[in-house]
C-alpha cells in the first residue's frame, strides 16, 4: 500500500489500525468535529463519566468525610504511581499535586537551595514561557544572585543541544527543559542532556507536559533528577486537572518543599505547631487537593495503560508521518511550512504548520469548518494527534479543509488583526 | 415555648425553622446519618449534581477546548465575586485559586516583601497549624530574619486579644489569625484587631475558612488587608475544592505574587519570554485551575446566597444555643466540658465538647452510632452545625447518643490507643 492523498487510503489505514476501537471509549458529542487539540485538552473518557458518578454520589454524597480514609488521602500517590509507569519511574517517585506551575516552583526553589554556590540556570527559548516565568519569580525571591540563561534555538524547531552542552560548567545549578517542546514538538534526548549536566554536577528538571501519555519516557534509564507534567493533555485527565511531579528516590531526602502545607506534614492530626515534613514525596504536597478533579485523572491514565504506550507511539508516528506526507503533497505548494522536525523520531505527537495567514486560517478552521487545532503565535497551526481517538480520516479531512481555505482564500473572511483566542 | 430536653421540642423547633426546606436541596444518601461535620466537608448540593453533568458533558465533553473562552478563563473571578458577597468585599477583591495553603504562601511572601524593615509576625496558638507551617516555610525561604511569635491563648478557647494588642509595635510586619478558630470556634473581632494593627503600620491577614458561609464577615467595614479561605466547608464546594484569596483593592498593586504562573500573566497567548503580571487579582493566579472542582463551587455558593447569610447565622445561633443548653442539662453532669465560648456572639457555627474519653467516644459515635462529628486532639469532639441542612432533631439525637455512650460506658469497646482517623 503506497501513500495516497485519497480519502479511501485514510479509510484503509483506519481499518488496519489495531487501536481504532479505543475511540469508542470516549464521549464523542459531535461525530463530525475534527478534534486535533488533544495535546491541549484531551477528550472525556466514558469511564470518567462513570467514575465521576461514583466520586460525586458514592464518595462525596454518601460517604462524606469518611471518604478521606477510604481513598482520598492516598489519591495523590495512587494516581502518581500509575503515571510513574508511563515515564519510567518507580511508584514512589511520582505524586500528583497542585498545577505544573506550582510544582515547578517547589522543585526549582528546592533544587536551587540544594545547589548552593552555583549561580547559573540553563534553559532554552523553546521551553513553555510560564516555566520561564516561574524561574524568574523564584530567582527574584531567593536572592537575585542566580542567572537564567535562555539558550536560543537555531531554527526555532530543534533544541539547541550543542549550545546547551557547551554552556555547561561547574557553575550551573540546574538545567530545565521541556522534553517535548510545546510549539514545534521537538523531543530532546533526555539521557544525553542529563548525562552532560551530571558530568558538571548540575541537576536536570524535565517538563513532560507534552510527552506524558504520547512519547515514551524513561526517567530511570536517563537517571533524570526531577520532572513535572500536566495530566489534561494526552492523559485525558480533565480540564486543569492537578499536575504531577517526580523526584528520583535518592534525591528526595535532600530536597525541601518551600510550601509547607497541611498535606505535606508528617502527622496530619497531631496538630503540632511546628512543621515536620512527611516521608518521601508526600512532603511535596501542599494544601488539600481538589479531590474531584484529582480523582478523575485515574480513568484517563488507565486507558493509556490499557492501550500500551508503545502501541500509542507506533500509531502516533504513523499518523504524524501520514500528516507530513499530506503536507508535502497538498499544503507545501500553498505556502505552508513544516514547523516541526522532519525526522519522526525527533517529533512528538503534534505537528506544527506555519503559514503567513496562519491566524486567519486557524479562525476559519475553528469557526466555519468544524476543525479544532490550536494556534501558537506567530503563525503556528498546531495539529495534535491523540492516537487513542484521532483517526486517519480526521487528519485527511483537516488537510483537505486547510487546502480549501487557502486555495479559495476563505480566510479573508477574518480580519488580519483578530485576537488570538485559543 | 421553654427549653426542653424532649425530642418533641426538637421537632417543634424544626417545624418552626424557616430554612428547613433547604435540607431538600442536598443529596441525603442515608436519612438516618447524623452529619455534624459540615464544618469539615459540606454536603453535596443537588444543584451541584446538575452542574457536574453540564461541566462534564456540556463543557468538557462537547465544547472541549472552546470552553476556555466560554467561561473557564473567567471562573476564578466569577466564583470569587460571589464569595465576595459573603465576606463584605468588592467583586474584584476576591479570586479563587489553588489551596488555602498555597494562597497563604503567596500572600505572606508578598506582604513580608512589601513590609521590608519590619521583622515580627504575630499569630496565636489557636490558628490552624498548617497556617503556621506555611509561615515557618516562608520565613525560612525569605531570609530567616523574621520572627514568628505565637501568642498563647489563656484558656485555649478565647483568642488572646489583649496580649496580641499589647504585642503590637512598629516592628510588626504582619498579623495572621483565623477569624473563627478551628478548635473552639471562637470568633475574633476583625475590626478591633485590624484597627490596632493598622495603628502601628502592620498588615492583617484573616483565614476565613471556618467563617465563610456561616459567620457574617465584613472585610470592607473592618478595612481588612488580606484574607484566605476554603470552599469545602460551609460553602459546600466539594472535597478539596480550590480556595479563595482576597486583597483589598488599594493594596493590590503593591503586592507581588512570587509564583509567576501561566494564568497570572498579562497576555496569555503572546508567549512572551518575560513575565508581566495581569492586572488586579488575576496576578495572584498561578497555573491552570482544576476546572471541574472549581466549577462545582458555584452552586454551593449560590445556595448560601439564596438562603441569606444573616438568616443562616440566626439559625446557627439558635442551634448552637440549643446544643449548649442540652450539654448543660444532659452532658455536663457526665464530665463533658464546653470547649467553645459560652457567649454565642463569640462562637462560630461549631461547638467543641471535651471529655477525658473524647477519642473513644468519637470512635463509638462514628462507627457504631451513625453520628459523624469530627475529633480534634487532645479531647475535642467537634459538632458542626451547617444550618442549611442540620436539623434540631440531629442535634438532639447526637446529644442523646453521646449521653448513652458515657452512661453505658460503650466507649470501652475501643482501645485507649486507637489512632485518630478524621
Amino acid at each position: 500500500m503506497t501513500m495516497s492523498v485519497d480519502i479511501e487510503y485514510a479509510s484503509q489505514l483506519d481499518e488496519q489500525d489495531p487501536l481504532a476501537h479505543f475511540r469508542e471509549r470516549f464521549v464523542i458529542a459531535d461525530p463530525d468535529l475534527i478534534y486535533l487539540d488533544g495535546n491541549s485538552l484531551g477528550r472525556l473518557p466514558r469511564d470518567t463519566v462513570d467514575l465521576a458518578e461514583d466520586v460525586l454520589h458514592g464518595q462525596w454524597g454518601a460517604r462524606l468525610i469518611r471518604s478521606w480514609n477510604e481513598g482520598w488521602f492516598e489519591a495523590p500517590e495512587r494516581v502518581g504511581a500509575k503515571i510513574a509507569r508511563l515515564i519510567g519511574a518507580q511508584a514512589d517517585e511520582v505524586i500528583v499535586a497542585d498545577s505544573t506551575s506550582v510544582n515547578l516552583f517547589k522543585l526549582v526553589v528546592a533544587a536551587l537551595r540544594a545547589q548552593s554556590g552555583r549561580s547559573r540556570i540553563l534553559t532554552d527559548d523553546l521551553n513553555f514561557p510560564s516555566d520561564l516565568y516561574i524561574l524568574q519569580g523564584a530567582i527574584d525571591l531567593l536572592d537575585k544572585q542566580h542567572q537564567l540563561e535562555i539558550i536560543p534555538s537555531v531554527d526555532g524547531i530543534h533544541g539547541p543541544v550543542a549550545e546547551l552542552q557547551a554552556a555547561l560548567d561547574d557553575q550551573v545549578a540546574l538545567v530545565i527543559l521541556s522534553h517535548t517542546v510545546f510549539k514545534s514538538g521537538y523531543i530532546y534526548d533526555m539521557s544525553a542532556i542529563t548525562a552532560a549536566a551530571h558530568a558538571v554536577g548540575a541537576l536536570v528538571l524535565w517538563d513532560l507536559s507534552h510527552s506524558v501519555g504520547s512519547v515514551p519516557v524513561d526517567l530511570h534509564a536517563a537517571q533524570a533528577d526531577m520532572a513535572i507534567g500536566c495530566t489534561y493533555k494526552y492523559l485525558n485527565g480533565g480540564p486543569g486537572a492537578p499536575a504531577f511531579l517526580s523526584i528520583r528516590r535518592d534525591l528526595q531526602s535532600s530536597l525541601n518543599n518551600p510550601i509547607n502545607g497541611w498535606m505535606g506534614q508528617k502527622n496530619l492530626f497531631n496538630f503540632d505547631l511546628v512543621y515536620q515534613p512527611a516521608a518521601g514525596l508526600r512532603s511535596f504536597l501542599t494544601g488539600t487537593a481538589p479531590i474531584i478533579s484529582l480523582s478523575l485523572i485515574e480513568s484517563g491514565v488507565d486507558l493509556i495503560l490499557e492501550a500500551g504506550l508503545d502501541n500509542l507511539r507506533t500509531k502516533s508516528e504513523l499518523q504524524s508521518e501520514y500528516l507530513v506526507g499530506l503536507w508535502r503533497t497538498l499544503l507545501r505548494p500553498l505556502g505552508f511550512t513544516l514547523n516541526s522536525p522532519d525526522n519522526v523520531r525527533l517529533r512528538g505527537s503534534h505537528v506544527s504548520l506555519g503559514h503567513a495567514e496562519g491566524l486567519r486560517i486557524d479562525l476559519m478552521l475553528l469557526n466555519d469548518m468544524n476543525v479544532l487545532p490550536d494556534f501558537r503565535a506567530p503563525d503556528n497551526i498546531r495539529l495534535g494527534i491523540a492516537p487513542l481517538y484521532t483517526t486517519f480520516r480526521d487528519i485527511h479531512t483537516a488537510v483537505i479543509r486547510l487546502r480549501r481555505i487557502v486555495v479559495e482564500k476563505l480566510y479573508e473572511k477574518y480580519s488580519t488583526d483578530a485576537p488570538i483566542v485559543t
